[in-house]
């Protein structure tokens, strides 16, 4: 930590500064300069707490040196994570191929997410989403179909092979929702509830962690660490778009932070393009850039008729887009020196 | 509903839509413009989908009509809704007098309570906040005492009669922590946190609930919804400032909202002056503005030694300070044509 | 300027980085932490540019520690800024009297000027706005009158006694409208056009600075500073509202902008309240906040038929409306500890 | 324009509504529903003032039907805008070919200037960049060498062959710098600086124009329009990054834009990253995601000694980094379905 004193800051000022630093252990540094005199904290930054010494008298600034996420920082682990999903480890998250995950936002039944399933796999999907428990903003929205929607996506992993993706909104939901779901999605409204954080910090399954609306990346990486530090070290990742002035899209996708968290960590980045954009017709465009900047993997919302979704309908595509999407992301991820899998169908890049 | 359709929809993509809207229930009303044929949907738009309006091919632009929000609509109640806090009538929310709220951001022990307890009931303050569970970006940093903390403040309210507000952050306390509370703050973290919302609606608690940080107005009134749907309908909202690009506060307070919700809504609409603003400095002239903009109320940190506060310490003002705040407060509430509780020593005003 | 390295920067690394700074004639202070070695430049840091410090590869971030404004800043000045615009002192800007400064967003011919004027002078204004010259955000829309709404202005002057605010946009134009006019209004939009500053800056009129759309309370005193540079330091800082992601206004009103440049700034600082909400009902209880909240004057739209305005209509007061405001106002600048003017019907202010 | 009238609308207050409208000289069509009574105007609703509809009693919100732009607006252009630079027709902006600008953020001198230009023709880039006028938010900052520096551009274009990007401050200079430049920049501090907009639509040259760090999409191809309007039709939209609170990066890329402005206008849509990131090692993936995402060209910042730079040192590329750039960039041109130049040294694409 260091302390920028205000100018003209008294020498007892200084003292109670000194002896405020001392008493939690730090040894303080005094560094009188021609403008300001500057103080710094040498010992554990955290065993100070900066807001403590921005109400010393003297006080003008302060900034820490150290970074407050310790597990999540990419100085704490000597590569970057990998995480397995399945024995044959035909799905590895945060390696070499870029993984696609497709499906519904709602499970509204058995038909839908049948016929969804079948058709990400074909694109090459090599995981399926689909909302059990949906946060929506208003209480008279659907609310999801709750566990009948788990039991259904377990029926389709079985059929498919593919592993699920599933969101947890409640604490008290997490033991059951990891009892069919392959990875835990932490939702942007619930990047900063602590209870659930720490309830799938518990568990042993992967937990893909969307950004929050206005979370900020070192939040993004503290809300890992919570994850982290209970335990659970298999965390994902993901920018889905964040809020600001611009109303054109849904949200305003932040590009840049694929390549400053992969600095700045070691868990991989994905990219949600279907709620940064907000429409279907963004969704391509959105997926490639988030290949090119670097991105591990993608989740997409796919509907076999988006007009007819009872959520999220703008920004669903039909099968046939997410096909083509697909086709296209082979082609970028080959740009990137990557890999992505081709489905059923080969994807043919021609070059 | 009123839907804007692309120039140059087609008669098939036309008939499309009716039917669309004609199978949720609805009867549709075409309007040829010149530049763009309209389309509006007659009768409860809830039942359409939104989202799946704008995956239609022809369809541009579509907007609301009426307002997502019932029971916290102004339209919805004949009166302001005051809230009454004790049998003896002493504290009414939402009534002509401006009721404030201080205390330390948490709980941190038996003394500190006791002093700042005694400190802001001298100056007027109403109600007593402070915190046994508190929502903290790092998982390092300290969490609150939990539960002895609630027994703190049920000991300090049998002395001093001040009614307690303290947060719920986990819907598995809620519960427990509705048997000492007086009112259940819901933080800005949590104003989505549906889960936790429904379960703080099913008691019947007056609940402070607090803008988050990236919420808008309408999303707050949902958020209300949520609490008032479940069947309580004691919801007080809290500006407490909104993330933007500026940095030189904490958050930047939207002091218009405070009009705006006036307007749309009958709950009490209370602000955090401390939060907001994020120094100890700018907390008077916030509350100040805050009253005379038209709060109903204040909710203030105060902490004994603000240097060793646990949380929050740049933002808590010193007991004499509160006191200061306070007789500052009744000359602007009279300005404002209300009143303000004076405390053990009268504030006498001025004129 | 402080220079936090990054952990494992090698000796040369830091050689290069004391050698980059001795070249630009400071002197480096060396400090080794635990953590992190940080780097103290001592002398004026202006001599070194931050940039270029990022740039060299052993550094992680860099902090400045001098205020990067100087004629602007609270230091600078023994004490605040008053404006006279007057030679019989009726007018003081900065002083003890809340000044308030009422009409259209443009001058859209003579009877209506001359309406307003008459109507805002006897509500208390001490000031009459009006735009000559309109930045609109559409080259179809109304640009305003130009040079004859300034002889306009400059007519409604000789009757009312009130000085003229209008807008200059154009560097070209400043020469001519500085004839017409008492104080020289910089828009949002212009906030950093420099070489309007400039020009603004070689006149001797004062200057009613805007802070930009999404202007920094920095950046604001760093425009005011580029005007002081060229000699003119009669600058009056104005709060209009910022951008934020919220749609229910149309800014967003810093309000905690006021007390911050109060303690940052010697110069007075005003508040618009009529384009910080963008609608009627919103512009007294803004204004009342801003006067909480330490204003020392207020511009406000004032139009004699809103819904025939070429500009601005939703977010202009009638006549009436201003005057109920400005009896409103009094009691709050009471409150406040400061006057207001009372215009031709004195203001009872009735406690 | 579409009016939503408030729920209890009076017969008279409808009444006026209609009248109001109608002496624009548009039609109004009444259309009363369950919920609320909906006005459309039929005709030309930029006739009317949305700001005064606004204003009116009984209205509770308008909608415009009509984009504001016309002459930037897809619909207006049969076919995507190509601007072509020289006779040869090397250089052609909004065709097949991606275009690369590339060099110094300010021409410091000849030196620095001929050494950069060689470095990025041989990489591949097809104009060359260099600041002769700096807007620079400190009046204490370097503000560039002025018409000296365009001399020099001239003589390196007279060597090199590429044509200039320079950037225009202020109206007076306008012609003056459009003598030396091939393109004329605007830059984002001044995308609502009217009367250089307009100076610059009345010149032939093309016109770079830069998104505000706070314009909207609208704003931006508002701006475009106020030089097309002027005759100049040569108009390239920049994005560049917008301000948002996320403070990791100088400005939040706003990579969605490229493909909303492909949607909206015929213009051509550049990126530049280096504003965008504001760090050397965010360019690259910046700009691989731009072309992903659609863009039709990019402007980058290069230094020889970017620590010694005199401006944007942070995020200036050397010509070795800009170099290897242009070879990834080749690589994703080509999965994009386009082109880039490849520079003295052929790109070897290895697929």
């Amino acid at each position: 930590m260091i302390i920028v004193t205000r100018s003209g800051i008294s020498d007892d000022q200084l003292g109670d500064l000194v002896a405020h630093i001392e008493r939690a252990g730090l040894r303080a540094h005094v560094s009188r300069g021609e403008q300001r005199t500057i103080v710094g904290c040498i010992g554990d930054e955290r065993a100070i707490a900066e807001a403590g010494l921005s109400a010393l008298p003297g006080v003008e600034r302060t900034m820490p040196v150290m970074k407050p996420y310790k597990l999540a920082s990419r100085e704490f682990a000597v590569s970057h994570t990998q995480i397995r999903l399945d024995d044959a480890d035909e799905t590895v998250i945060g390696g070499q191929e870029i993984v696609v995950i497709g499906g519904p936002c709602s499970v509204e039944g058995r038909e839908m997410l049948h016929e969804t399933a079948h058709a990400v796999k074909a694109a090459g999907a090599r995981m399926l989403r689909g909302g059990a428990f949906k946060p929506r903003s208003s209480p008279y929205a659907f609310q999801g179909l709750g566990e009948p929607a788990l039991k259904l996506l377990a029926e389709v992993r079985a059929e498919t092979g593919l592993p699920i993706v599933t969101e947890a909104l409640d604490p008290r939901h997490v033991e059951m929702v990891a009892q069919y779901a392959d990875v835990l999605q932490i939702g942007a409204r619930n990047m900063q509830n602590y209870a659930l954080l720490s309830e799938v910090g518990r568990t042993q399954r992967p937990v893909l962690l969307k950004r929050g609306l206005s979370g900020t990346i070192t939040e993004l990486l503290m809300s890992a660490e919570y994850i982290m530090a209970q335990g659970n070290s298999n965390v994902i990742l993901c920018e889905r778009g964040i809020r600001t002035y611009e109303t054109a899209t849904r949200n305003t996708l932040d590009i840049a932070a694929i390549p400053v968290l992969k600095g700045e960590t070691h868990l991989p980045v994905f990219v949600d393009p279907s709620h940064a954009g907000g429409r279907a017709s963004l969704v391509a465009p959105l997926a490639m850039a988030a290949i090119a900047a670097g991105a591990d993997g993608l989740i997409i919302e796919v509907h076999p008729s988006p007009a007819n979704a009872r959520s999220d309908g703008d920004q669903s595509l039909e099968p046939s887009a997410f096909a083509a999407l697909m086709k296209q992301a082979a082609l970028f991820a080959h740009a990137a020196g990557r890999t992505i899998h081709a489905g059923a169908t080969r994807h043919t890049v021609q070059v």
